[in-house]
């Protein structure tokens, strides 16, 4: 069972909108090695896992999926920050179409050549579960043999070729909101590739100085540095309410990526930065609410709302997460 | 961001394995109106959400969309239960491929004329991302046109068109283990519809004696009866550790669907079930541990878990979690 | 612009339900070389057509494009009348699920291991836009090249292949229902086939003995035989309301196929039969109406139509067409 | 049975030609809310369709499809428009290809950086069966559950989304040519949700303020709005030639969009205007004929056409339609 | 540069034919993990390969490449043998459909429940390039991110997953049609999982007791040990006909697989044994020659051929060739 | 069985990158009409070949299908030219990102708008299998109906609509890199039009002067022009190492395509030219091996390889093959 917090897991730093990146990063969403996939897998690997014995690879597995579908999270949002108001006329209070006289405006425009055009045309200005190049996500790239070392060899390898490419994604766009994502999510793949290797690792394969694999020298990047300083890339979190989580058998000791550090499994979860609702883009006809259905969205939000019993507990420690809107 | 439980939303019973009615169950799974969509559709419709008025819209739209994820591990489990052990020779300590002069044996010959031969060739009698007809999963599924009130005529018709679609399987089977799921989702789906339309309510439609679309009379299912006597189709939890979650503004009231409950929010989750991992399957080769692998997984389990430091406490009140293995 | 007439362009025969039938039949309609195929990539050509000095071969195009809608429609009909109470309980005056006691039934178990379970689970026993083996029909497969003599060689093939295809549909199945479509196609295609070479003869390509391409002699087909016996190969409709069209001066003169008959364009449409609408499946809940929501169809059917102002008159000459249900 | 006659649905308005324009319609026309998906829908909701007592909600559907194959005809020769000539050496009498000395140029290079290079290389500068991405168009778009009220609820949705979105290519060009058909078709798609919105007010559902879905407001487009003074957005055809549609029955009293219009179903078809053959275009080999060819043409099209046995008559009323090339 | 010859890489052993068989092997064929896949990713990774230092590194993959097209000559040839004379009237001198009288026969309705329809209804009792479920084999499977570690980790872990599932297929029937090929294919796959982790060996991974990946125990299969004792893992042929290949630099030494034999590139090619051509089916219609057409081709093969000049030489050493038919 | 050589069939001229001519070319590699199209569709035809009366046939289709696989390789490493080195800092000899302070620049930013953003993300600026809008390539696009005449004719249709294709690509670049391999299989193609169309020919087809199809009169093409003046048009090699092929008896007399050439089959193969294996590209990290890797992969190259027992000779006579590198 599955639980949400209206936390992002990481924080999105604000920059122009940039639709050309946005369609880069749909590779790290719904590309065929984007965080769709990674989450889909994993979920699968959890539940049709076989071997009792395996109980801490299991966990390992599961707890990396968990925070895939944050990471889908971080990053479908992320786009969605990058197409928000791209057509240039940002947060105006009145929208041009709405004016008397302003028939016929084509605010627009700018989706018909740029990147995708589906991105304003069947979306509004949000994020699509497609990959760089318009393809829709498919079922076809789930991997789950159920032999436990090759799904292992086949997620260390998924998580390289993850980092390979947001290595790529950076090399392509010095946008602030796209690079805090990216850059966060590299390290963030760096951490899983070396919980798989340190898996294949307690079942007998010596990687020596092979990791990482590839050796992309992220650290490079400026702003994968700062992550890096802080260690994240030796870290893995259990996102695991019930506190059942073996994961942490495996994931333990020292790097396989040779960095020095010590692999550490100790907290639950990252704090997350609160997120926030986007605002209105009326030449979307998003949400498309007229003053009639807006007094009625507006006579609900006033209910109170019903106080809920609670299983797992308000927050006790962690983010303070703020009200929106 | 998401967190994990290690429990089923929902108990799955025990029955024989039955291949045909696993793969009928695949459409409930990765159909074109199954779990995996259902989830997916809601998490963008999330993500991209326009308009902070909205709040508890958006919020309604996330609790379901959390609960979906559940629903995936729910009904993927299910399918692997029918699978497992199904060529037969259930449990038995030894496999006859691994014993002297057993070799030339055929133990998985029953792929050849059973439903979806991938269950076995391609997973190891496991849960696959596609459909009853053996389609992956696609991301083109996933609507999201931004516009609200169209949204949200969307949910209602999938949440519709999946529980009659789950009424035809319950028609086609009646294995236990099978139906314990399909009923379950039966009633949730109706109590997703009834949030939709309770949404669309307050934005001025008048259901009248419409709903429940369709009128599957699914009370008249024996397993489905039970479920409905204790009201789960007018409940919805908020799955939200953070207690945020403005979704009981509108679900509340008499239920649109005119059966004379009242719809309630109150609910963080339900209890739920502990998981349990599935036996191995030599004939599969999964996990695939030879002596040697063996003992190397015990050394690691024998290792002993780092202490976690917890964002959202350990179990407060909710289910009994029982270690697994 | 196109019209319709409630009538089908030939007669189903009645016989036996056949969900395998059905199945094969799916090749026909929604297959690479079915009649969707046929259908969609004429309209195309026709749409898309260079060279006003071309206009016959425009005009045979469309001809023979609108002939193939009217073949989906013939074919899917036929399809859904060898599903329709295939599993096994025609027409009863009750449905097991409504009374009391019968619940947990399961009327749809054929589903499991018959063909194509979509039948019965996301269609309610009815015809699908899809292929024998499920897949679903591709926009991939209209070949327009905008060369004219590429574009005549390609439809050559495709009728050929269409007819190849069915004959071996032909030699699976000896239901009436689905030989009498099956064989009123075969002959048709062979007049598609006709008029493609005719037309490449006009073009300089002198085919001598080739055709017809397949041999497949399926005059030993006693149902295509009695086809045969009446020309209809030799045929070919314009479909045309404003008598405008110029296919005639292709089609005529002597067969390609040197079965010594003379091509005929001089009808507008055959006579075709009048449609029937299916009954209620209750086990599919198709179409669902309960009590109260049969009155309220019942009351729109009571109310009496406007008189309708005719551009194209009413039925002059053709087949006399009775009201259905 | 379908009939044709060479006229388009509406009249299409010349200006330059635009491939960026034709590649948004290519939505439109082949994209999962586009004419080929509405067309095809309809088609197999009325083959499949249930319950005799249902026949003027079969009309009504059948009408509709019938009407959308002209849409497909319409915005497919919209697209074609566009993209003819697009290379910029519109109509000269020789090609430069063609002339000694020309050898080695490039007549097609706009086709490397604009919209859709298919339009180009595998078609001939006309439309495709793909929606503004390149994807192909699929057969799994088609809904048909069998189950009434879910399948008019699907429509309605389906008709709001297409409007949506051609609301959305509205604001992206102002081509005239690409307006004069999206304006067109967003006020049929409204017809088309008024239709079914009162088939469901037949059914109980009662939608006050809530129509239109979405609220564009589009008659603040000004060739929109054109139409919308017409009462475009309330009169459905029945294109029925054997006058027997009894969708009359529901489409009548007042409009569901609260406009203040009464729906009317008293015409069988609108008037068209005569249909065109495109020009050569040589730089695409297209129709390809060298002065052998062409006089095999002219040939034939000087044979007398024979005289055609009419079923529905020649043209009585509607409109006059010229001889065309 | 390719070239053939009218040897298969490996002899197949005569067995009845069957159908079901067949079908698993598709999966072998055209599936995600199939020789099609092996094929095309290698060939794409030898063309686009990256550093002139690594020419031993892309020897090694482009001789795989091109052992994988002869496998696929293989696999797809051992298919047709299972499919061919499958209705179960095998080579009789005529056919029942081209006898007086014998009309309206169904030779070919073990078509409708018998695995994959296409294989009686699109081919001709032969191989197709799709997987066992009837997917299409699609350009999406093809990995080759250009960085060098990956690329081989990826192959490791596909040849590993091919001998997987050509394990479980060999579970799957006794059919020794099948069970040859997939036996030779299986020790193949074990040859190419040591030449690829032999080169990561190079790199700096020690696998110590790991591999090979998955533990099948394939030598309990007997047809397997046979070919595993003649030491056919441990070959790697060059099939380079300018013999430039330095794949022997890293196919040499040790086997990584630790069964204590030696890694020897040293032979160019395996023998092979001649092709034979499949003989007619008449309800198939394949070749479909009547009289007059088996009567041209009679007279074209008595046409004397020219001599051919020889770049690589007639036949030096290596298989004695005989003409076939 | 298959057999390489490391040659490319043809020259590949020097110029400068060119990512939307790589592009375009995409479809000649991937595309539904494209060489890996080809190349299938013949092997898979000759492998399921039925009637050994038809050897000459199934020698012609298997000795094009073995070139299909070369020009595979030609037209992908044309590609890959093509896009080495187009981000604009040609074989600089250290990467700005491995420059202190270099970090975070964006030398690939190029992708972001720049016709298939997947070369520089999914691949390392080399060829994908996909066509010119993305889609993967597909095993739908084979067409093998087991019926000789029908495959023949569809196989000319096929390399007629190849060639179009090209002469329109011709039309959009002047790239020579470009050129030279466009040209070339311009020619190749209508090389197999006439084997195709002269195979029909001895079947009974009379072509007259309907060929080529289409008349492109690609001799006004300068490059193209070169070619057939060489005669390449009406040669048609073996590629048969056994020299068993007799194909000859098909491929001889005067071309179908009436320019006056006698067709000639007496060569075995074209001389080609030696392969070369492309630069490092740091900014893909391809191959991306870090000193200590290349420092192993270096003692890898000194090692000396193994003598190899040649089956097919060492090379006699035929172009002087340079080592690599």
């Amino acid at each position: 069972m599955f639980f949400h917090v209206q936390n992002l897991i990481n924080d999105i730093v604000a920059d122009e909108p940039d639709p050309a990146a946005a369609n880069a990063l749909q590779e790290g969403l719904g590309g065929q090695f984007g965080e769709m996939r990674t989450m889909m897998q994993y979920l699968f690997q959890a539940m049709n896992f076989r071997g009792p014995d395996g109980k801490p690879y299991r966990d390992l597995i599961q707890g990396i999926g968990t925070e895939e579908i944050s990471h889908v999270e971080l990053i479908g949002t992320t786009i969605s920050r990058l197409l928000d108001g791209s057509p240039q006329y940002q947060g105006k209070p009145t929208d041009p179409l709405d004016k008397p006289g302003s028939g016929g405006a084509t605010p627009l425009n700018i989706a018909l050549d740029h990147s995708n055009i589906h991105h304003y045309l069947v979306g509004a200005q949000g994020a699509l579960p497609v990959d760089a190049v318009g393809n829709p996500w498919s079922g076809s790239y789930v991997y789950n043999s159920g032999n436990l070392v090759l799904d292992l060899i086949y997620n260390l390898m998924l998580e390289s070729t993850g980092r390979l490419q947001k290595c790529r994604i950076y090399e392509m766009t010095d946008n602030k909101t796209a690079r805090s994502t990216i850059s966060y999510l590299i390290v963030r793949d760096q951490a899983h590739e070396n919980a798989y290797a340190k898996a294949l690792e307690t079942l007998g394969i010596n990687w020596k100085s092979a990791l990482p694999i590839p050796k992309t020298n992220a650290e490079k990047f400026p702003e994968v540095k700062k992550l890096l300083d802080l260690g994240l890339q030796s870290k893995q979190y259990t996102f695991d309410l019930g506190n059942q989580s073996q994961a942490g058998k495996i994931f333990q000791g020292l790097s396989p990526s040779n960095d020095g550090t010590e692999l550490d499994a100790s907290e639950q979860a990252p704090a997350g930065v609160p997120s926030v609702i986007a605002p209105e883009r009326f030449e979307e006809f998003s949400p498309g609410l007229d003053p009639e259905l807006l007094a009625l969205i507006q006579a609900t939000a006033e209910i109170e709302s019903a106080e809920v019993t609670l299983s797992f507990g308000p927050l006790e420690k962690g983010p303070a997460i703020k009200p929106v809107g």
